[in-house]
């Protein structure tokens, strides 16, 4: 359930953004209708606030005109460049490979393998990396090389570098940080724009930063949640893809509130994960469009 | 707030279903961009299990080419015939009007002129109708005319009549029932079809039929909810335009589910009306899909 | 069904905290029994945290042996000073006087004015009060005394003097602000300690002060919310006494938030308003006791 | 972090219903007070409905001058024939030991297995049964004893009968059927009252029985749930110990609701088993009170 191959008939899709005008739909759907492409699926929001248009659209490749190597192209040359369209075109017959940072909590890479294992997501996992060893048995458990790299003081850009080439090795196209606790530096967030996924135990922009349900705990809210969003290299104020709440009372004790919040952390964890893989998210200074 | 008078430039707004082809959208994006409409809105579904496609477009008529009295038979001719389509439009300078039945609750009525008067609906509110006198206050505090037609047995039909005719006078296009106690028969319902809102005080299709509450407290559930519903008639068995619950526990008392629903229901009825109002919903086979 | 007389036999509410020891439940239900109290309601809770204790009970007069009018004064001597607790005293004869404050928006008064004529409350509103004229219609309609202070520059002090003088006349209670768009001076909240409701229109902590909804469209959130609590002289920083939130999308703009978070503001008020009127919150260090 | 010693002082939960009286809080507590019990925990309910008390109670046994095993004996002879109390007595030494029925769906296993391993809850976990080999992989990973028992037409007795014997040997106490799609029998049933758990992809009572999501798809239902309950004789009719819910749109297939549902489904179930892990749910004909 994890091979590559895919005999089905393959279908394009295209995310786009562009400043908003006349036509464009009309003008994408007419690129797709001519040459032949059904389409499967279509939104379209436009922002009026910031007059940009953003759209996904998905066609079924079989016949379609153009060889699939050259939609790219074509697109960019008779409609791209004429609409300033910014866009992203994907293939359903390539699988992106996903990379797992974790440090030592395992509810949400658990979750990750469930699925995983499950054949739930059309995806690759061909590595968990960790600062610890603590969760090694899980990987072995799964059959998932695991490596652990030891943060010590002074040697991060060492340890990143390092960690860098092993994702280029992997050919990893995206990474999850499922509850890594720590503070990736400027330089690999930016070889990663829109690609590194993290999970915050809190409700952004409330409690920013480390201790999040201490932090609740303390201000006595009602509801906790979970944010997952892009990392960006201000901390926990990128793109934010998916929020949850759940409810909580006087009664609850921090104790509860992190027991509480892993059911939260690894269910939006997990929706962000799959919107990735499902290319439902544009994302334009810095907000997400996440499509349905 | 409740004139009629709309002079920002109109817009106009097209439902449709069609049995699901290629070239569709392409067909409606093509009719509007060629005639220098801008589209503002548009959404589309395709329901595979069913074969069916689903569209809302939404554009701007200030350099429409076609007259807004043409739309239609144009739109007619060129396009639905062609692709089958059912189609329904609508133009932002027509106002709807509503009619309002009650009974003896009043959570919903106030929620509902809160809203009227606040100027938040694009509606007119010109009548309320009821089986008892008990509301009147109500009305009389709104400046709203109040009927009573009494229900008394075996009478039902002339009551009906005496209804239908007040509601063609005042020239009603749809019905809200606002905890409206009464069975509205065949005949009436099919004079007002998906034009009747009605709100049930439960998760549908739990608790279908009366004291849904005291059924709900027997089970033993531990969330309860209102659904709004278009009437059709099957009782509480309409297509469903909006639900939502809220959680209770072993502690609540039947009055208590009462007193909570009474907030779920004027919410989720309200949210249904606004969707009816905005020309967001298309019925197909006793289920809605509700534009967004 | 606004009238202060209770004919039914009375009850005794009893809320307390203290330092936690061995036996607190043990006494004070003690207390009850023993004069022929028939316990009603217990709930008790202890913050581990703090080294707390928490309780709420309610009990049945008609047998009691000790007059109500010296309730208070026994359960001081007897248990209290022994014990250290703080407690308050409440009887299901007395109807608590509100007072409402708003400024433009009416939605959050529309709901609290619904709930109080239908008599889902035990609770007397004999005026509003605000910094314009705006809503004088809608007191005028449910006949609620309304009165207008002009918010000059300068003469905040005599402005909320002549409010405190005003509520003072009025017997008021506790005050709710509902949507009042004003910063109230410390002195004034100092005279109303725990007894000052107000509605924020975001899930605090995130989003304080002026434009939530602005700043949550802004940062591109999933979800928002609004959060009822008792006023303190920092702002937006007072026990929080209840929360809710509802789903958005990168569909809704700035004026979407604002409707949508109506329905949020005015249930999360009126619900906040409910558990004060039942005597259900404790406050202790800036953070509530909401018993069930 | 799966053994069984436990050198915290121990704790002794009781729970008890029985008719509701005065006195009755004051004498439990009293009990235990005298006797240099520390509570820890006290919760009571009244249903006036019923006219019946429920309480949990917990204590710490440091001190207390009855010795463990001898608890149980005197609470009867001193107060439940007095009182007429049903009551259940509980030791935090024990750990209960818990079966699981699967069939061939992972999700809520991996969710029980995940937060076994991470020792979220005191339980043992030494079988899982099936009547499939699909998950006999998921068992080996995380070393747990799998069993299958082939469901041949005709002698469902015979192979539950030998699943019986199995979980005597194994010295189960309860049983959880994660997504076990067989009915089981009514001995087998009567066997474990109260103690076998289910999880039934849907809000109960709406769609009960098999393939609940494709008769909710059909509905046109907009928001789905999962419902875990005690078995009883009674197809999904037994006492509801949690419920959760999810929005749909009418872009989700019933494939979509399969999948959506999954994530209730787990979280739901694994809320069911911590509160019966944790002696917080009494049963009174057929409703549940949950203490908190």
């Amino acid at each position: 359930m994890m091979t590559k191959t895919n005999s089905a008939p393959g279908k394009a899709t295209l995310l786009i953004y562009s400043p908003d005008r006349s036509g464009l739909v009309a003008a994408v759907t007419d690129f797709i209708s001519v040459n032949r492409g059904n389409i499967l699926y279509l939104e379209q929001h436009v922002d009026r606030h910031e007059g940009i248009f953003f759209m996904r659209v998905e066609w079924d490749l079989t016949d379609f005109l153009i060889p699939q190597e050259k939609i790219g192209e074509y697109f960019q040359t008779l409609y791209a460049q004429q609409y300033e369209m910014t866009f992203r075109l994907y293939f359903s017959d390539y699988r992106p490979r996903m990379a797992v940072f974790v440090s030592k909590m395992s509810h949400c890479l658990f979750d990750i393998l469930a699925r995983y294992t499950a054949g739930e997501w059309k995806v690759d996992l061909p590595v968990i990396i960790s600062n610890h060893e603590d969760l090694r048995w899980v990987a072995d458990k799964f059959g998932i090389e695991y490596y652990v790299f030891d943060m010590k003081k002074g040697q991060k850009e060492e340890v990143e570098a390092a960690q860098m080439a092993l994702l280029k090795e992997k050919k990893i196209d995206f990474i999850v940080l499922a509850r890594y606790m720590q503070i990736i530096s400027e330089n690999f967030i930016k070889s990663y724009p829109n690609r590194i996924i993290n999970i915050h135990h809190s409700f952004l922009p409330a409690f920013v930063g480390a201790k999040p349900y201490h932090a609740a705990y303390e201000r006595g809210v009602k509801i906790i949640g979970a944010t997952s969003h892009y990392v960006t290299t201000e901390l926990d104020a990128g793109p934010i893809i998916e929020q949850d709440v759940t409810r909580i009372t006087h009664k609850n004790s921090v104790e509860d509130l992190i027991q509480k919040g892993k059911d939260l952390e690894k269910i939006v964890l997990s929706r962000a994960i799959e919107n990735h893989i499902n290319r439902r998210i544009l994302v334009y200074k810095n907000k997400t469009v996440v499509f349905s």
